[in-house]
């Protein structure tokens, strides 16, 4: 909620920056959402300005709130939290406020949403689902409402802005981890076939590979969903193999809890007898298995940025850029380890 | 999204109720939200309602779409997941939308954030969080603005609508289930102390040890909070009694996991050693830890139940009750056997 009304007139960069214990610049790039402030310094500062309940004069000039409408495709997902926990922070701290709704309860065209949108006097769409095409897109963009896309399957064209990880970076990590291990067959666990984000990893994996000069065997790589009954699967059928791997890359944290699961039922020893890099690194598959090495997708972060970049275009500003790609980091928690 | 203008005027009751293969009465308890209706039939009757773009009379009669604020205390648990996704579907199907936000990130008053609402149009206010207390309550009631309650920590007094499970049952239940296995032995971790659901839960417990003529052991019973740190320190200290227990009932699903993790480091056959039961029945857990048995609280339910409820008395009606507890319902897994 906004609190215009109620801001103290007093509070200042100056005594942010005093209270916080941080240069006034950091407070301002805080305040710019510049991505280039360590993350705790950053929940402090915003811990300050919030117990403060400091307005940057933007957001003091502003005389009603912003409303945008943010589409998702499921609630009941670990990524989509994360994704919306950056969001409202991000609204939250400037003024505005999210419409939320799921794409798979949607009855409604886009034409119907865009002009229900309009009547509402909302501003701006933030997707996080990728069942809306292109000319759905346009749609919206034609009437006014800039939209912004989290992580798509497809790169939905030049003009409209779309925000997510480095996939391939962070494929390309997950496998040199354990090519630096010593693992020299290394299998890959992918997402969705035709997913921009999975094809994404997979080559971070083949790149890997062939930068050390190790050979890609057709039957280490099968791609199919991000779900733990794949993981189950595709570790049996890499298990049946002449030759089976001694590490598996997998696409997402859910396939690789299933390869887990499944390699203990079989009485492996982890991470011995089998070493396992997981992707995405939720709260979530933290608190439930805390032993997993993951790639970490800034989910909180990417939540962020994409709401800051269609509040900027509401706000009538040019986007930095149609791409954005927040770098991922590689967890090296207790799933991996050197083969046998 | 509401559709109105383009409800196709020959969808009706009969129709849908054709197509669906049930009764007329049957779609018509489902259009007024009674519980009496299996899930899978309600699923299949709201499927075809989507299809055919079906609006009831009421809503039909509606000329501007209803939005309700939604407040939840934090987006990132698999709790507010699935209470979430049933808020969603009540509020499209009714053709009601949601302002989304998180209580941590609110700088406001209750009076502020009521005036807010009251500006934007907006009608009534759906809590997942108890953070507000009963003074706040009576602020938005008194500016005409009804609020609804899900499971609330205390009880919020007799003239606020609060919905939550039946966890005093739930608990009874839970602990039968182990003394039918034989296990005469049954410690409890439970949640936070002074949180009316924890109590509820433990109170469950003790009801069914006295209800079998089992004295509680006070040193059988200890409660913090909902974590998985608590679950593994949990079991660590009953492990240390001369006498320790052959089985658990967790307040929980995070705390049986650390339970589960913490019996598997230190070397228990599960369920042979030790019998876990939990509490919630999320998704998540059902991914991560399929084999849990927990005692399922309908949290979809729970969010279809409030959002209904606050639409309601939106609408001028009578809630039904002040008071709504949905049953839970314990799901057999594989982490209970008999004791050794």
């Amino acid at each position: 909620m906004a609190a215009v009304n109620a801001t103290t007139p007093k509070a200042t960069l100056a005594s942010v920056a005093e209270i916080a214990g941080v240069s006034i610049p950091t407070v301002s790039k805080v305040l710019n959402g510049r991505d280039d402030v360590a993350a705790s310094t950053r929940d402090r500062v915003l811990e300050v300005m919030r117990s403060l309940n400091y307005r940057s004069p933007t957001t003091r000039r502003r005389t009603e709130l912003v409303m945008i409408d943010v589409v998702v495709e499921n609630v009941t997902t670990a990524y989509y939290s994360e994704v919306m926990d950056g969001i409202l922070e991000c609204t939250a701290e400037n003024g505005a406020e999210v419409v939320l709704s799921a794409m798979s309860l949607q009855a409604s065209s886009a034409a119907q949403r865009a002009q229900r949108m309009l009547d509402a006097g909302r501003r701006g769409l933030l997707l996080v689902t990728s069942k809306w095409g292109r000319s759905d897109l346009v749609t919206f963009q034609e009437r006014g409402l800039p939209v912004v896309l989290v992580d798509p399957i497809n790169p939905p064209g030049a003009d409209v802005v779309s925000v997510g990880a480095t996939n391939w970076a962070g494929g390309k990590t997950a496998t040199e981890h354990l090519l630096d291990l010593g693992h020299r067959r290394i299998a890959h666990l992918g997402g969705p076939p035709l997913a921009e984000c999975s094809q994404d990893r997979q080559h971070g994996y083949v790149a890997a590979l062939l930068g050390r000069g190790i050979e890609v065997r057709p039957e280490y790589v099968i791609s199919r969903d991000f779900t733990r009954s794949f993981g189950i699967e595709g570790l049996s059928q890499l298990l049946e193999l002449p030759e089976p791997p001694t590490a598996i890359f997998a696409a997402n944290d859910t396939i690789a809890i299933g390869v887990w699961e499944e390699a203990r039922r079989r009485g492996l020893q982890l991470p011995a007898d089998l070493s396992i890099v997981g992707f995405d690194g939720t709260s979530f598959a933290e608190a439930t298995m805390p032993q997993l090495t993951t790639v970490e997708q800034p989910l909180r972060e990417i939540g962020r940025s994409a709401a800051r970049a269609l509040l900027r275009q509401i706000d009538g500003q040019e986007p930095d850029s149609t791409r954005v790609e927040l770098a991922t980091r590689l967890l090296v928690r207790e799933s991996t380890a050197p083969p046998r």
